[in-house]
């Protein structure tokens, strides 16, 4: 009987052990790509002063955060909250011990984030966050753009999905001049709301917003036509040319995204990238590229992954400057909308090696010598003890170990038994 | 110009990226090892009910507690606080899944836990514990008890300090029929707790917090010479056999002591085990088997591993019997330690392995290609791009990584270059 409500928070993912072991795979594969392509890890506390966190954010940030209280009087008692995302504690990071690091800092945080957001299938208040981003000090090349793009595309090609992957990449300047040559600077962060929006509604919906906030009907089909562009980076390109935009933000965000697609493609991407107006990414610290990961057969699940170029990170701690260009894949929600989609499923899989179990308690002490015979072979092995039956003991070793090694009188005194594998 | 304080919140560990690379290799190891003995990972949340947290605690945990507050109207308001250990979520996780699992349940958790302490150098209030537990349903044979010892054992041995650690062992029914025979119950929480500390403080120290709780000096004496006992299995079992003392729990716990030692000895960790009344760890919770790690040549450090039985974990929670054994190392004190003494400091090592630079963006493309057969070929390979001159590029990669590939026009067209290897 139940004393007590044991089920975890709401909003929180708890996994089986089996389904955590596949969760786990993904996050060291991550980890490994990561580490592949220089990057090296850190790891910030889960816990920052209010002011670090809100510097910037406001908003739906400010409802969503977790304060922290300690309720010791010994401690001070600061204002403190959860970390909603790596990329401010970064920036912390970098102001901090800019003079120990070395730049450009190629950096990733694999770690837990916190948002009290609305309870919601598929939705989480507690979840992995496995950033990638890499930090110049004064300027940093556009290679890393591609570098961050070409790292997060290998992270999908090795999760081996069956499904492709696609990155979708624009230039945030693209718009911003397209909007600016339109005079329409004073609705920019509307219309990036609304083209970020764009795939999730209809398209009559996306029209009668680009109205609402007061376009002529020729605009809004001049907006319409713009957020259609996509495809090769060649054919995007001169379909931009095409337009003959003057503004310099413009150009310099086509050139911009000529350079990395092509960069992409040097490297061997050119299958699974697309230049793609309709990306724009909702958060304003964004500043040129900007890019998302689309698994194509499964449009309906969303972006998988996201990030980009932003040129003032720092900006809110420090009067140097930080460029730099980050990507992220939320793995909590990934992995879960995965498992909907019975595209991890066939990955799980036991996790222990072998089980050894003595038939009575005369054969334990060969049965731990068998045990550590296999493991200094490299498997994971367990030795099922105790006064059960056989039976009963099978039963438990069918249920977590791929192999079991049974040993009675006979095998331990000839020292020959058999690996029996489960189905 | 700093606009804000960006140090880190106190008492809050955190790594440059050569540290926290030394920290992870012994995370990594330590995950490693627990799956080898057949130990299956799980992930409670960070955040609890309070009311799941506290259920037992009370005390020094309490006060030490970080409690949880959303800021959002839209999310339901249940007192919410931040776990500080993985035993009581470990508890409630086998109580809600209990149907779901198999037992005994080998389980494993590495994650980080939060308590407000005092802060003062060399304590943490957020830190990583890295538990490995047994669970059994309704009862637990003894040979998990030294499968947990050993596991933790081999990690030690896995870390290669180069100073070798010492298992100290015993049995808290041991030093409870110790207590019953002479009549002490009545003191025996203070008792524990006397022991407990004897090890930090002077011998008088001890003698005087015994007669302070009312023992008189000849019992003074009788619990003094008790706590002396330590050594092997065969010597430390006679000793408490001459003692005479009929209680029937002392006689079960010497005998479980000597039970699991033996298994132990078996299993090959005679020279890492020591029977040792000086043991008997604070929590209450423990209910047999208990152990302390210490590295024998630095017995300053204190212990850098403890753990035990406890028979009653899911008591606050349900009916059901739950026993376990568990061990845990606390790895952000540890690593700290480790540090300070210099037994980690020898095994930290540049990130990445190769790292590609272009004499000019001319030989950009030429670095992608060979940048990438390097990785391919299982190496952490980093480009270093941009217009920077030679001599900073090389700077640069002698700090982040153990070779350098430097490539000029020549190489690109030859398609022969070198490997220079840093110091």
């Amino acid at each position: 009987m139940k004393k007590i409500n044991t089920t975890a928070i709401s909003g929180m993912q708890e996994l089986m052990p089996e389904a955590q072991a596949t969760f786990d795979r993904l996050k060291d594969k991550i980890s490994e790509v990561y580490h592949q392509h220089g990057f090296l890890s850190i790891e910030t506390p889960m816990i920052e002063r209010s002011e670090i966190l809100l510097a910037k954010a406001g908003g739906d940030t400010e409802k969503q955060i977790y304060k922290v209280v300690k309720t010791a009087e010994t401690v001070d008692d600061a204002d403190q909250a959860l970390r909603f995302d790596h990329t401010v504690p970064l920036a912390r990071y970098i102001v901090e011990h800019e003079s120990a690091l070395s730049f450009p800092f190629k950096v990733t945080q694999i770690g837990r984030n916190y948002r009290g957001e609305r309870a919601q299938k598929g939705r989480f208040r507690e979840f992995y966050q496995c950033d990638v981003d890499v930090v110049g000090r004064g300027s940093l090349p556009l290679y890393y753009d591609a570098d961050v793009i070409a790292t997060l595309l290998d992270v999908f090609s090795e999760f081996k999905l069956g499904t492709p992957v696609l990155a979708r990449i624009s230039n945030r300047k693209i718009l911003s001049g397209f909007i600016a040559e339109y005079n329409l600077e004073a609705k920019a962060s509307e219309i990036f709301n609304i083209i970020d929006h764009a795939e999730k509604v209809p398209e009559e919906k996306t029209k009668s917003a680009f109205s609402e906030i007061g376009l002529g009907s020729e605009r809004v089909e001049t907006m319409m036509s713009f957020i259609e562009i996509h495809g090769g980076r060649k054919e995007v390109v001169a379909e931009l040319k095409n337009l003959s935009i003057s503004n310099d933000t413009f150009i310099s965000g086509v050139n911009e995204l000529d350079e990395v697609m092509k960069l992409l493609e040097i490297d061997g991407y050119t299958e699974s990238i697309s230049a793609d107006m309709k990306i724009v990414r909702g958060l304003d610290y964004y500043t040129g590229t900007v890019f998302e990961f689309n698994l194509s057969e499964y449009s309906h699940i969303g972006s998988v992954c996201g990030g980009g170029r932003y040129d003032n990170l720092t900006g809110y701690f420090t009067d140097q400057k930080f460029p730099g260009i980050g990507g992220s894949i939320g793995l909590t929600r990934l992995f879960y909308v995965l498992a909907e989609n019975n595209l991890v499923k066939s990955q799980e899989e036991k996790s222990v090696d072998v089980a050894v179990i003595p038939i009575t308690n005369d054969e334990l002490e060969y049965s731990m010598k068998v045990a550590k015979e296999w493991r200094g072979k490299g498997n994971k092995v367990t030795v099922v003890a105790g006064d059960k039956r056989l039976g009963d003991k099978l039963t438990y070793a069918a249920k977590i170990a791929k192999n079991a090694i049974v040993l009675g009188e006979n095998e331990a005194k000839t020292g020959n038994y058999e690996v029996k594998k489960f189905n």
